[in-house]
Order: structure tokens, then C-alpha cells, then sequence
């Protein structure tokens, strides 16, 4: 890993501590644990030991912590346990709109066996609100609730010692609050809450582990068959080296959390400034308080999120755009769309302890250039920019017009075939060309278009009139 | 691991080959493989060089090849993910009853859902009857059928060949057959069926890598939830430098797998041979042919498996007693009650390649004091051996008499209180003060009694007479 990866939020390589653990662990660490061999037993030493270690930092006993397959294995065993122990309460799973995608995952194999999924929006810096998330985890036939610490996308902190202490009041009987620790374990506090979820990737351990606790007197069971590991609450022989190693790393990395995340916050708030200042037409995402330190979320207006990856990683910067946790970059972020931001043209930059000044130096002073590059090569709109009469076109989608437009000739931009950013583009280009106080209309087939032309509408401080599901979007120019 | 680890169906130490492919694997292997960035081609690159060299194991295409955290992910992967793509055609899972306990668990999940499974027995060797199993396969509403290669813990290997020709002559609308691949990969050809599922702890790899081949062609879904690992068959970040050891220690395997299959061969028939000409009492378990070449499994009368395995731990030798897949040893094997033998006193040997002549001599020169030791610290039986009318003692279970005793007194032996083996050692000591002909009964509120009354009268040429679930057994001396 060099100074240029700037993608630590998507992992990390193995921290040294944890290389040295797996190597010293490989001796006695190869057999099942759950064996009463004396291999076994020299397994189940080692794996006794990581436990105690990850209880410490987690501030639970060692029974409380379960190892899982990895972090969405341990993130869906939370959820989905806690739904199956509590299905006599109820059947309805209430989540963020800013999840990880392995929640939005289990929430669907919920609904698809009958049960009720209740998504809680965020605001524009996608931070979900305490009193509309108590409000509706605290309904009626609630089995269970989930909020991340943080989000993994733009950084934002969630609520979750107000929602925590919110659903403790009601006893015995509160809904169990499961919180997706990600990256808060490596520069804040565990979370305090009665089920928590978190990957060793996050923090420099192997991948294939992750980490589910579960404090005394929460209803969970197994959703899904067990055998003997992890007592009962888990299935297949684990990797002990691996878990070694992601005890070890996770130790080793919060020894160091205050320093690191103190500096990381400083070329973060450094990187907040300066992009809008160098690029222009340039938006920074998420909260400007109460953020994870070490994660900066920019979005270019009119380019293309994957063309910037490619120019940046030209310049040997690997940095992350769109969604965090799909590898499908068609599909937009699901965080973006759900605050209302732009969807393209996305860049996340995340640090990692061992990111310097320098680093951020040479990232400030390749940016514009690069954004430029990406801009200049986006492709001009096709030849259908004439204004002609809007509804004698073909359709563009199914449906049925939401309003009519004005009577008379109207400025159309057509974006049909061009996708996202391409229809914000063009919209960008044409809207000078209208008088203030006039409109025009964009015919845009690509759906992203729906989420990102109100982005732009409400970035720049025009008017949406009405869009419709045939694709077309009336703008007023209001300045 | 030493000369005296006899326990290798239990798992391996990591292969030199893994060690040596894991640490050449971190520095590249660490990302996401499923992203885009340089990070996560790199681990993509090292992904699909480890999937390549186990489709070629299996003779399989790369894309038929899905890695899974653990053997046991990979193997109720297989069984519940024909089931799920298979419920139109019908609910029911005919399995074998000598199948690893992962199967099992994931029978009992399906059962709790609603679905149906069929078990199919096993003769005294282990051994399921392709025509039975295929009768029970082919029967209306049947969706997936599943039998290992070979038993894992007597060795015995099953008809698969037979039983997935007989299977694929119904054409595409064939059930599929699921099929443990265990340790016949370690010695044998990979099995070809429909879905073959594998573990790489038994061939030296890490733990948690699970391999799971579904052949193009075969309805198969995720029983649960994915993401876009293992193109959306499988859940979660794999560990790709495990993944590359595991394939790194399979290639290592075959490529030896001949010349070690005759040698372990050879030390198995050894043993098997010498073992019931040193101890007397002792009982070799398993099909004499058709079996996995590196494993031996025999019973010794009147002792307790744990004892033995203590006894021999002294000695410096670790083997395996009773369930090879349950780490509690109070719940007897479900595979020697399948076979209906003795499931007390029971040694589990599996060789690895490393096992020399010296270590099979050193074993059979240490294995009769050892037996002897365990014989001699047995307990002897309470005070209530004296003859009393039957019927007037305390019952000792639920239920009701099955049958009546003859009339008079009778021999009665009182072994309630006393757990298995001491219930069978009573009656082997009480037997010979009756007459041939004459009967004695057993009284003995260990449930395992039941399986190992009935065991013990076959091998040794007497007869039950009876048995009640009050726990009282009427044994007929024969000779």
C-alpha cells in the first residue's frame, strides 16, 4: 500500500500486527477449536485468547462475542437473529435509508418470508433523525431496529447513543437496537448497544472475519443452521490464525485511535476546504460536524464517476466513487439517492493511519487537472437540441404524464440514450440559453436521471416544475 | 504435527504449499475482489488463478466453482440451495443416515420450514444400497437427494457413481444429487454429481474456505442472503489469500494422492488386521473393500471412548472416538447407531501423509497395554446383581412393558445409574453365571443402552429377547 490509496473505507491491507499473529498462530491454531483433541484444545486456547482480547475493546465479556464468517455475515446474523428471537413481538425490521447494502439484503429476505420493512429517511447530510427513528422503532410490531455508528459512504455519525438510551427505556421488553460499528471501532468508541456488527477488514484484519456481539439479556437466536462453534450460535470450523490476526490488529489499531484520528481530521478538514475551492461546480457531502475523521465525499457535477477513478488512478491515487459496498458502479449509491445528493460524478477519499501531509499535498495538486481532463472529454449532446413541441415524441418510459406542460413551443433538451451525469449536462447547458423566468424540458430515459436532476435543481437553485415517469423533467430558470 | 497425529480426517495442519501460498498472496490479496479499483483487480487476478485451479481439480469450468466460509457453509449451501430453486417440483430431501452433521442441521432447518425428509439406512458397514437410495430418491415431490463419497468416520465408501447415473437417466427433470466430497478429493477422483461440496481442512488448507461446484445446468439458488461475492451466489469479502492456500494445498494433495493412497493403504490393512489380534474384545468397523485408504475405525468392548482417547493421549497419540463432527461426546455417533454398532468404546485412526511404518508399529506396540489399562480402571457393577423377581424394582424409564418375562425368578442385572459402556460390561460379566438357554435381563437407564445391547448380542452370537422403554432388556444366552 502506497501513499496514493486513498480507499482505506473499502479495506485495508493486513495490519503488521496481524500478519505477526496469523504467522505465530499457524502452529496451534490449524484445528477445530470445538474438539476436545489436544489439538483442539490448543485451538480453542488461542481462539479464547482473540475473544478476550475483542470483549476488551468491545467493553463485553468474552461470552458476548460471537465470530462470524465476515462482516456481512455477522451483520445479517445480527439482524436476522434478533427478527427470529422476537417474531412472537412482532415482524417488522426498521432500518436507515443510509444502511450498508448487507442490511438492505437481509431486509429483503425479511420481506420475501412475510415480513415488514420500515426505512427511516436522512436528511441532506445523511444523518437520520433520533426522534423519527425512536418514533418508528417504537411502533407497534417492532422486532427489531438498525443504524449504523457512521456512514461508510460520507462519513456522517448516526444518533445512535440518543436511539440506544431511547429504546432502553421501555425494559425488558425494548426493541433491540443492532448497530453496525464499521469504522467508528477504529477512531472512536465501541458501540454500547445491545447487538453490534463489525468487519476486521475495516481495520487491517483478514477478510473472512467478522465480529457479532451480543450482550446478555437481548433475545437472539440463529437464523440460519448452526453446528457446535462459536457455542451454538455459528456454523463451520473457523479460521483461528485469521481471527488471531483480526483480534491482534484491531488491538494494535485502537491503541493508536486518538493520534490518528486527530491528524486524519486535520487533512480531512483540509480536503473539505480546498476541492471547492479548486474545481469548481464541486459539492462536499455529509455533515460538516460530528463525522467519521478520516472520510471526505465530493461529488463533480457533469462527470462520470468511473472516468475520475481511471484519471486519478493514472496519477497513482486509488480513491472510491458512488456506492461504497456494490461493485456494480451501474447501480447508483443508494446513500446518495436517499439525501437527495447527485449521484454521479462521486469521489470518496478515505484515510488510513498511514496517510501523511504529503500525500494530501499531491492529491490537492492533481485534482483539478484531473477534473478538468474528465470534463473536457465528456461527449457533446446528440443533434435532437431544437426546440420542437413536447408529447410527439416516442415515450421514454411507461406511464402516464404527471401535468401538461406550458401550451406553445418549449426549449427540449433530448437526453434520451445518454446516461447519467449526460442528461444534468446538458440540462446545465441549455438552461442559459432560456430566459429567467422561462422553462425548458429534458427528455432523459437513463432512472438515474430522476434522483440527479433534482439534485441539480435544488444544488443550484432552480426550479423542478414536474417530472413525470416518461422521462421528462420541466425546469424554470430562476436565476 | 507428529508422527502421533492419527486424527487427520479430524483436519490437517496448514500445508507447506498453503504457507507458503497464503504469505505470497497478502501482499496482493487483501481487497475486495469484487471491486473495480486497482486494489480489488489485484485480488480478483489471485481469485480467479486459486478458482481456475480447483475447477481443473474437480474438472469442472472456473464459474461452476463457488467458495463458501467453511466445508460446512459449502455443504448446507449445496443441499438447501437445491431445495430452495427446486420447491415447485417438490419439498422433500432424501438423505443418507451416515451423512456429515452439517446435513443433518440443514435437514432439520428445511423440517422447520415445512419441508419433508426422507433418511435412508445404512448395512452394518456404513454402507447405503444404491437401489434403495435411488427408490427413495426417485419418489414423488422429491427436490434434492444428497450422500457423501465416503463415510467420514469408518470410511465405508458409498455408491455414488451408481446412484448419480441412475439419478441423471431422468433427464433434466433428474433430482439432483448433492454430494459430500470429504476425503475422497484427498485420495480418490472428485466425485461427479450435479452439486459436489467440499471442506479444505482435509487436505491441509486453512479453515473457513468451503468449496461448493454446482455443474451448469443444475437448479440451484442462494438459500440466503447474498451479495455480489462469488457472482451473487455467495455473502461477504472472502479471505483470498486463504482462498489461494486452500487451492495451493488441494493441486499439492492430488498431485501425491497415488503413491499416498497405497502406502496409507497398506499401514490401514495393518491395522485392521493386527488391532483384533492384539485386544481381545475388539471389533473393526467399516466395509472391508471399497473404502477411503487412510482411515480405520474399531471398537473396543466394555470401555469408554473418552478414557481410550486419554489413555492414548499419554502415549502421545491423537486419534478420534465416537462422532467425528460433534465435539460433544455424550451424544452417541449418529453414524454407529446408524450402523447399528457398539457406539462406546470406539478409536477412530486416519493417517496423513506424513504417517510412517514406525508410527504404525509404535501405535500397535502401545495399543494393548493402553486397552488394558482403560479395561482394568473400569468401575465394577453396584450390589443389586443379585437374583430379584423382575417387574418389582423401580421402573426405570417411561412407557410400558413391551413383553412379559417368563414366569419365576429370574437373573437380574442392575445397571440404572450406570452409563455406557458399564451397562454391556455387566451383562458380558453376568452372562456366562446363566445357562445356554436360559435368560438374564438387564436393567439400565442409559438411553444409549438400547443401540448397545442390541450391537453387543449381534456380535457376540446372543440374543435380545426384548427390550421396553422402560429400560429393561431380556438377553437369551446362546453359547
Amino acid at each position: 500500500m502506497t501513499g496514493g490509496y486513498l480507499d482505506a473505507a473499502s479495506g485495508l491491507p493486513w495490519h503488521p500486527a496481524a500478519e505477526a499473529a496469523v504467522q505465530a498462530a499457524l502452529a496451534d491454531g490449524w484445528a477445530d477449536p470445538s474438539r476436545l483433541t489436544g489439538a483442539g484444545r490448543r485451538s480453542a486456547v488461542l481462539l479464547d485468547a482473540a475473544r478476550a482480547a475483542v470483549a476488551a475493546e468491545f467493553a463485553v465479556q468474552p461470552d458476548e462475542v460471537v465470530f462470524a464468517p465476515s462482516g456481512s455475515h455477522a451483520l445479517q446474523l445480527a439482524v436476522l437473529g434478533c427478527l427470529a428471537a422476537r417474531r412472537r413481538a412482532g415482524r417488522t425490521l426498521v432500518h436507515s435509508a443510509v444502511e450498508h447494502s448487507a442490511v438492505f439484503r437481509a431486509a429483503d429476505w425479511h420481506a420475501e418470508r412475510g415480513g415488514t420493512v420500515q426505512v427511516v429517511g436522512v436528511d441532506g447530510t445523511g444523518r437520520v433523525s433520533a426522534e423519527r427513528f425512536l418514533a418508528a422503532a417504537t411502533g407497534s410490531g417492532v422486532a427489531a431496529a438498525v443504524l449504523q455508528a457512521a456512514n461508510h459512504e460520507v462519513g456522517t455519525r448516526q444518533p445512535v447513543t440518543e436511539v440506544a438510551a431511547g429504546l432502553r427505556t421501555a425494559g425488558p421488553a425494548a426493541v433491540p437496537l443492532v448497530v453496525d460499528a464499521g469504522h467508528e471501532l477504529v477512531y472512536g468508541s465501541a458501540p454500547s448497544a445491545p447487538v453490534v456488527a463489525a468487519d476486521a477488514r475495516l481495520w487491517g484484519g483478514p477478510a473472512g472475519v467478522g465480529i457479532l456481539v451480543v450482550r446478555r439479556g437481548t433475545r437472539w437466536q440463529p437464523p440460519f443452521p448452526v453446528d457446535e462453534s462459536e457455542a451454538g450460535r455459528a456454523l463451520g470450523v473457523p479460521n483461528v490464525p485469521a481471527v488471531v490476526g483480526a483480534a491482534a490488529a484491531l488491538r494494535a489499531t485502537r491503541a493508536d485511535r486518538a493520534a490518528h484520528g486527530r491528524r486524519l481530521a486535520d487533512y480531512v478538514d483540509q480536503l473539505r476546504r480546498r476541492v471547492p475551492e479548486l474545481v469548481p461546480d464541486t459539492v462536499v457531502l455529509g455533515a460538516d460536524e460530528d463525522r467519521l475523521p478520516h472520510m471526505v465525499t465530493f461529488s463533480c457535477l457533469y462527470v462520470d464517476g468511473e472516468a475520475l477513478l481511471t484519471e486519478f488512478d493514472r496519477h497513482g491515487f486509488e480513491v472510491s466513487s458512488g456506492s461504497s459496498c456494490t461493485s456494480d458502479r451501474l447501480v447508483p449509491s443508494h446513500v446518495l439517492v436517499a439525501m437527495g445528493a447527485l449521484t454521479s460524478g462521486n469521489v470518496r477519499i478515505s484515510l488510513h493511519p498511514g496517510t501523511d501531509q504529503a500525500d494530501i499535498d499531491r492529491f490537492l495538486a492533481v485534482l483539478p487537472e484531473a477534473v478538468s481532463r474528465v470534463r473536457a472529454a465528456v461527449p457533446a449532446g446528440g443533434p435532437a437540441r431544437t426546440p420542437c413541441p413536447v408529447g410527439q415524441g416516442t415515450p421514454v418510459g411507461q406511464g402516464t404524464p404527471a401535468e401538461e406542460p406550458p401550451p406553445g413551443d418549449t426549449t427540449v433538451v433530448d437526453s434520451r440514450g445518454r446516461r447519467c451525469p449526460l442528461p444534468v449536462l446538458d440540462l446545465a447547458r441549455a438552461l442559459p440559453g432560456v430566459e429567467v423566468g422561462a422553462e425548458l424540458t429534458v427528455l432523459a430515459d437513463d432512472p438515474a436521471a430522476a434522483n440527479d436532476i433534482a439534485a441539480w435543481c435544488r444544488m443550484t437553485g432552480q426550479q423542478l416544475v414536474a417530472a413525470d415517469d416518461l422521462g421528462r423533467y420541466r425546469v424554470r430558470r430562476l436565476r
